[in-house]
């Protein structure tokens, strides 16, 4: 017996710092109206599940150890040619591997609020993190950012949770300026953004992060990629596990790219049923981030006409023990005040919009 | 245009110095006898493509962030809690975030020749690893091992490249001594040899390393887990991508631990199959190293009745030529005399030795 050993004795200093990242609920019961982690409403391309099944048999196999065919298609898809594309593990593990080669222990920049895993990446990596704080109008603050000494620094655009999406001539101004390397995250940019990637072709310090798990509904696949200069991408093979993304995920991922169909008229649904709740919460009179993502951020208001953080925490907890999960992010004065909600199907936007209606009702009782 | 940027002055200081891992080749053209990287010759469980068909629909949906139902599982055919076990992508996922958590910029400890990754993950974190070399006997060094002021130490059981299996006493003695923690790597463990997994009641400085890539036939859906003492899965948990696991490789790693029957058949083959081999490599006079593993390493002879760099060279380019993959390690003297062969079908280890048969004609026509 060893009885005298602690790992905690054993971990490395900033790791015994690290606060894990806190995932949004995800019930494993049915009978939820999952609004409260972005993911897609709609099934992804019919064509997954053929190209899924056609590897089933040789799974006995190592994967592409690079994804290549996936980076391929990426790259043709972007004008861009395969050196200058690499596949994560999701695009968490893209973050990692940026932070990993480019900050370790010195610094990254953000700005506040946004993508609550950046701390994560940059804490596992033993980093120092350097917070760029919003105003409440959510307007880029271009110079600030600019000046940022860190050699890493990350813009989600558009911006989680507002929904925000910042300009191609913004994020071009801080790409002339900034010292370090800039990353776009593009989540969300197939709502109705426009990406970065357009910037590569002129600057060698541009990453464009994005993924399939939101507009290709594939989050429980977990595909991210970047696009960079070919030099910045040789980096990051350096730090990618050899087999980072499996089989059956790289099939999926290609064949859902191929779907452009199916991703086009899904996408364009979502942004109308956006723009539907987005036009019910102005009926309100509810404060709503103009968004091109597939959530709202909007701040609600009660029976008698306040809001605030009281409010919020009321109308997400009565949500919640209907059944219906959105988002509440109440540590920082800019998002306490809010809920986030994702873009569901009609049917699930009606039982959010029935939610807020018997909240509502249900405070005038009291 | 930024054209002064380059990415190399950004890049964290350890990250320059390292070699990414260089896996076996992946020739994606079809002909190949491949016996290069440990794979399984035979498919997954039929129970895999039913699995993973049923979480198609469900891929818009995050996967369980914990791979909880997995955990249960697998820490229930260990008699283990589901608190001892963390999952990771592929074991190689594992061995790095054991890495990150316990050796940061300190040190790590292998005997060498082993797994040449452990190399990658260390210097990854920007670590310091120590070399314990075996002597040609591969008698596990327990004394030295239990000297090394490493915080963690990886133990390839049965070792790789060689086959070769340490006791469970072996084991146990370096446990009692060692300072930090012991990970056993037990990639190749169900081919023969006897899991540590016994001895996590009595050591809690022990983590023992397995994988669903070999035994399991799931090279290519990369699941790999971790068994440990509580304390030790709750910092890994930290390190841990949120969503390292995917839907689909979730299911089908759990269908395969639940086809007991099939598992046990294929496994009983490849060992009837490999004793087959190694009789015959016998018949031919050559050196190989007693297997628990689904591979042989073996000390080719040539006609001339010649051993050493030269000749296994010969044989490794000779059988490529002729589309048999076999794997070579030119760099340490205890392996650049010798060949890996991975265990195949009866077809595909005739075509290896009908390759070595004609390879010694070839030489003496020579």
């Amino acid at each position: 017996m060893r009885e005298d050993f602690n790992p905690e004795d054993l971990t490395v200093s900033w790791i015994q710092q690290v606060h894990a990242y806190v995932p949004g609920e995800q019930p494993q019961s049915k009978g939820w109206v999952k609004l409260n982690t972005n993911e897609n409403p709609y099934p992804p391309s019919a064509q997954v599940a053929k190209a899924v099944a056609e590897q089933i048999e040789a799974l006995r196999l190592y994967p592409q150890p690079q994804s290549q065919s996936l980076r391929v298609a990426i790259a043709e898809r972007f004008a861009l040619t395969a050196d200058q594309v690499i596949i994560g593990n999701g695009s968490d593990n893209i973050l990692d591997m940026i932070t990993r080669s480019f900050v370790g222990l010195g610094q990254a920049g953000h700005s506040v609020p946004s993508y609550s895993l950046y701390p994560v990446v940059v804490g596992l990596s033993g980093g120092d993190l350097i917070n760029i704080p919003f105003e409440a109008s959510m307007e880029l603050p271009i110079d600030v950012i600019a000046k940022t000494p860190a050699s890493v620094f990350f813009l989600t655009n558009p911006n989680a949770p507002t929904g925000v999406c910042f300009s191609l001539d913004a994020i071009e101004t801080i790409l002339q300026k900034i010292q370090g390397i800039l990353v776009v995250d593009e989540a969300y940019i197939d709502f109705g953004g426009t990406s970065a990637a357009a910037l590569l072709a002129s600057y060698k310090n541009l990453i464009v992060v994005q993924t399939f798990s939101k507009a290709h509904s594939l989050a429980g696949l977990r595909v991210g990629y970047a696009l960079a200069d070919a030099s910045i991408i040789a980096i990051l093979d350096r730090v990618r596990d050899a087999y980072n993304v499996d089989r059956l995920a790289q099939a999926g991922a290609l064949a859902a790219l191929q779907d452009r169909a199916q991703f086009d008229a899904n996408t364009a649904r979502i942004v109308q049923t956006r723009s539907d709740a987005q036009a019910k919460l102005d009926a309100l009179g509810w404060f709503t981030y103009p968004s091109k993502a597939n959530f709202l951020f909007t701040q609600p208001v009660d029976a008698s006409g306040s809001n605030g953080a009281q409010v919020a925490k009321s109308l997400f907890e009565y949500l919640k023990a209907n059944h219906i999960l959105v988002r509440y992010f109440d540590i920082h004065p800019l998002t306490c005040s809010f809920l986030r909600v994702s873009i569901g199907t009609d049917s699930e936007m009606k039982s959010f919009f029935g939610g807020i209606e018997s909240w509502l009702k249900q405070e005038l009782q009291n």
